[in-house]
């Protein structure tokens, strides 16, 4: 078989594919990927190909009659989640999973950096040498919470979620989430869609992990975030889309929020002087949640253990479509 | 029995208090305290006491005939920490306990938020808008790390210790730690006095939370920074004296460790132009690690806790003489 790869990784990490696939071949695209995420052209290696893994163009994969699976080298796959590539996977039957499972540590570990950066003041007490018993002192140590005890919502219950809901255990929080279609395996209670409000009136933080797709466009807009508690906290580590911008900013400024902290947004980096990066309470890191020293040793290691699940036609771990 | 407290608390707290101890009696200080942990002046009230809560000066205790137990509303307790004070509470059967408890969720709260902000590179992150693909993204990408499977040494170990154990569990790290007087109880490996290099050698973060006494002055000088794995994190949340500050610019400076992180040092808040202020790798904090909103509601349920413990005569949490 042949294994389009356009994984952009060390030759140290390709040789482990290499060997882990023997006695198939990895193929590479005529132009090397630049990153683990970045989206390759269209490359006429893939036609001939009978798995791919990377970031293939979705075009380019409907083309390639041979393809029997996709594992797509992120956890997002917006640009696969088409009715059209959907149809034609399922007439097909070509297999598409992500690699949701190797960002899951990762990102979850990224919320958590946020949740008690937010809680210990950490911007606010990396720049302040305020003396003890002076006012600035108190007031930092006033402003200062504990995650212990308080109540996150999280939006979009995937491998993210569930790695979360982990890390955050021994904070004996209540935890609650919204997933599209409940399974009754998530450990947690589940929030109907009906009772978004309410949830959304008792969470301390809102936690956006929800994958961008028609149904999930600016999900969170004016009349969500007016539902939320005051001085409760929003993060997303999702999609940028998935937010509706102006009425973040509306409801930071107002200060009915105490803060938002985001990892992604939209577009990719916003651009220079937009409002949000000149909001206080807005913090804001570059898509980088997902990465991590070994992300294109894990990404290979996931796909290998899929490789193996495939050669034996068991089920695929990650399985998207 | 008459109860010196000089708790600076709001006048609900205070309250609480009162109602907890009837028919006892709560006696103030003729100067309040401005903060929960400032150190109070010596104060005639404290003589007539039977039992003194908060930060009460140490020989006033000591002249105070009638005091049995002093209840110290700080984790932290060098004032008292004397041989001479040591020897009078002995002799005079002065039970002193400390408040670690309150402190213990707040403290462990605050490390990992360091560690956690090291690991996903947020000062760095925060201050980027490095667009996806970019050198600088790629950079930030690769610059990150998991908690997940690292190894973490802690020095003393105590209440707090003990949280931040409970909190680490779900990153399935190695936890070490270092204890004095080890009694069987930690539920994690101890290391000996005479393996410290080698436990220093194998941390990929260690995390300082001794108290400051005569053993532990300077107690991280330039022998343990240099035993410390290259590349490796440090962190103060215990006493800005227990680190020998001279030694660790020097191993900040030249790169041994990848950063520092302190909520504690020697002054606080140092001088401006101190060297380590002008350190990029050196994060600090103004000594906030054991502050949250409802501080002084919490030293105070914990006082009536042991208040009732020792209306029974039965054993008080937090003694530490």
């Amino acid at each position: 078989m042949k294994i389009f790869c356009d994984l952009a990784a060390d030759a140290e990490t390709l040789s482990v594919l290499k060997r882990g696939v023997v006695p198939h071949e990895v193929v590479l695209p005529a132009r090397p990927a630049s990153s683990v995420l970045s989206k390759s052209e269209p490359d006429s290696a893939l036609a001939e190909a009978d798995i791919a893994f990377g970031q293939p163009d979705p075009a380019g994969v409907l083309r390639a009659g041979g393809l029997r699976w996709v594992q797509v080298s992120s956890a997002g796959y917006t640009r696969y989640d088409t009715a059209e590539f959907r149809r034609a996977a399922a007439e097909r039957k070509l297999l598409v999973t992500n690699s949701s499972t190797v960002y899951a540590e990762p990102c979850a570990e990224h919320v958590l950096s946020f949740m008690l950066a937010q809680a210990r003041k950490l911007p606010e007490g990396l720049r302040s040498r305020a003396a003890g018993d002076s006012t600035a002192w108190l007031q930092l140590r006033e402003a200062s919470t504990l995650l212990q005890g308080q109540t996150v919502l999280i939006l979009g219950f995937g491998s993210i979620a569930r790695c979360l809901v982990e890390l955050l255990r021994p904070f004996k929080m209540q935890i609650l989430a919204l997933r599209r279609k409940p399974r009754g395996d998530e450990g947690i209670p589940i929030v109907p869609a009906e009772d978004l409000a309410q949830a959304l009136a008792k969470a301390d933080h809102v936690v956006d992990i929800l994958p961008a797709n028609a149904d999930s466009i600016h999900f969170m807009s004016a009349p969500q975030f007016a539902a939320m508690k005051p001085g409760a906290v929003f993060y997303n580590i999702g999609r940028g889309a998935t937010v509706d911008q102006d009425a973040l900013l509306y409801t930071l400024r107002s200060g009915h929020l105490a803060a938002a902290w985001l990892d992604v947004t939209e577009p990719e980096p916003l651009p220079v002087g937009h409002p949000l990066l000149g909001t206080p309470n807005c913090y804001i890191t570059p898509h980088i949640g997902g990465g991590h020293r070994r992300e294109a040793e894990m990404l290979v290691r996931h796909f290998l253990e899929n490789f193996g699940q495939f050669l034996q036609g068991a089920p695929l771990r990650d399985r998207i479509m």
